[in-house]
């Protein structure tokens, strides 16, 4: 076999496998006109950084993440008729070109999904976030997307079916198909049966996330190549798989306990270890701008006077401060433009 | 033997054998009313970070250095008689309170050099680089003091050894006994007395340092509770030493070669790695400034035009720009404040 035939047969059992759990054993015949899903984004509280699997899409580490209600992708897909030739993908109401990367990412996972070959997607997709800006806009997406294809087939599959399949689309999305706090375990397995997400079933009133933007431009290195680029040639990297698992560990304890300092350190260690092997990767990957170190620092200084109040980073400049209810006050006072998120706010 | 013991028979042991290369057999007995010594500051191009061993300042990497010379430290010392009880110290002309803590230091390591408990030292020291600002003047200050003690001492000690009597002082110190480039090798002895600099012969006069200084107050974590505080709490520093090791075995034969590309790729790869490992040490270490970042982006620009600076960095926010001379015009119009050395000027 070649190389691309190996691949082809490992995704395609993979999936097959996966949908074999659905109820609608014509698992690729629409039960209805329009599906429709929508999920929230993710703030991962320990990083998925680096994949053991491109294939499967697998990492080499487990992670935790928060759910931001509100913030994330809406949308709507529906099969077209013979006389469309190409998916038609509109992101944010407008159509985008059969050749924009984003086209191309969605059509290429369609592909798993297509009854045969002139079978052709409308995919009809809103984001309330800006799209790859350091909120991760392909969590959402793509959790999103998987939910509105349960929805048109009539799968009925599991959460946490319906997790690997976002899994394979994009790895934070597997977090993404939950609300509130979730934990994505790695998977031990090639078949990449066991690397899904599951919800902890805290609820945390108080807790709070403070989005803080430092530049919404389009990030100059993807979060595919940047971990791949650091997989490659960052020698630091080494420890990276082990530290992430026991933050992981750490960080869903103290969810369970509601330790939040414990949370906090973590999450923030976590975050600039993570940064910190891209530093060290060759050439140098430095989503920082000059305003995300001051907002570091002034962090810091805040947690001298005694204010708990942590920060997490992802594959870009912006930072996702960490802090309970009471604190809340302090810090927006100290963060005039703080848009700040309430989780549980409505559970 | 308890272990303060065991500590100050080792340091005893270590000095001794040094000495025991001097050519003045009472090597305790000043041979002239005073002794002088200068030194220059180097820069490392692949850094030290993290000791194997605190007792005799035994580092856990090899390390490869440019001195710059005209910036350094110029002591004189001498003996004071028997109504002075503690060293006077003094630094650029002004003498120091005997509790200030460079002083604490610095008579510290003179006790190694005390005939008896009645010697007491003046010490008169001039830096032409702000004390402590990202510029190693520790580097610079203990090897110009070892050298004005050999010089009081008529030790006439080689200065493999003087650069092993600088070292114990301050580790750096090894390699600032030296003009040019120069390698410190690691050694493996427990002993210590394979832990010494030796110079690197190339001569490359158009090879320049570009000084920008970013923030020359005194730094807020010490370089000494920097690397320990990073060996004892980053996971991601297990893999520094091979690293490290590796890029002195590549800068030195880019040296040789006059390889300039690969000298500034792994310097500044090097530089990156090492500040990554005390970013994701807890509680975190950044001695980035916003106007860091922001030169380091200028930098990676300057180079997608086509220009070929690197930088590097100390345990500090200043960087230390390379380039060679061709490069030199556009790099100062870029960097209008930058202070430009040629380290082989009057080579």
């Amino acid at each position: 076999m070649t190389n691309q035939t190996t691949i082809v047969k490992r995704q395609a059992s993979f999936i097959q496998q996966v949908l074999s759990a659905s109820k609608n054993q014509a698992a690729l015949h629409p039960q209805k006109q329009i599906g429709q899903g929508q999920a929230p984004v993710n703030i991962a509280l320990s990083k998925y950084w680096g994949k053991r699997d491109k294939v499967l899409n697998l990492p080499t580490n487990s992670s935790v993440s928060i759910s931001l209600p509100g913030l994330g992708t809406e949308t709507e897909i529906s099969l077209l008729d013979s006389s469309f030739k190409n998916d038609q993908v509109s992101l944010n109401g407008k159509l985008l070109e059969t050749d924009n990367s984003f086209v191309k990412r969605v059509s290429l996972f369609l592909n798993h999904f297509r009854k045969d070959a002139e079978t052709v997607f409308k995919v009809d997709t809103h984001n309330t976030v800006p799209t790859a800006a350091g909120l991760a806009s392909s969590a959402s997406g793509y959790a999103a997307l998987v939910l509105a294809l349960d929805d048109l087939f009539g799968w009925e599959l599991g959460l946490d079916n319906l997790s690997m399949l976002a899994r394979f689309g994009s790895g934070s999305a597997s977090r993404s198909v939950y609300p509130g706090f979730a934990i994505w375990h790695q998977g031990n397995q090639d078949d990449g049966l066991d690397s899904l997400a599951e919800p902890l079933d805290t609820i945390w009133p108080e807790f709070c996330i403070g989005l803080l933007e430092i530049d919404v431009k389009q990030k100059p290195v993807s979060s595919t190549q940047g971990m791949q680029q650091t997989v490659d040639t960052c020698d630091l990297y080494q420890a990276w798989p082990t530290q992430a698992n026991r933050d992981v560990k750490t960080i869903s304890q103290a969810i369970a306990d509601k330790n939040f300092a414990t949370l906090g350190k973590t999450a923030e260690h976590n975050a600039l270890s993570m940064h910190a092997t891209m530093i060290a990767t060759w050439p140098p990957i430095v989503y920082w701008q000059p305003d995300s170190v001051a907002s570091m620092h002034k962090i810091w200084q805040l947690r001298q006077q005694g204010i708990e109040v942590y920060f997490t980073m992802d594959a870009g400049p912006n930072l996702k401060l960490l802090f309970l209810e009471n604190d809340r006050p302090a810090i927006q006072q100290a963060f005039s433009e703080l848009k700040v998120i309430i989780p549980f706010e409505n559970s």
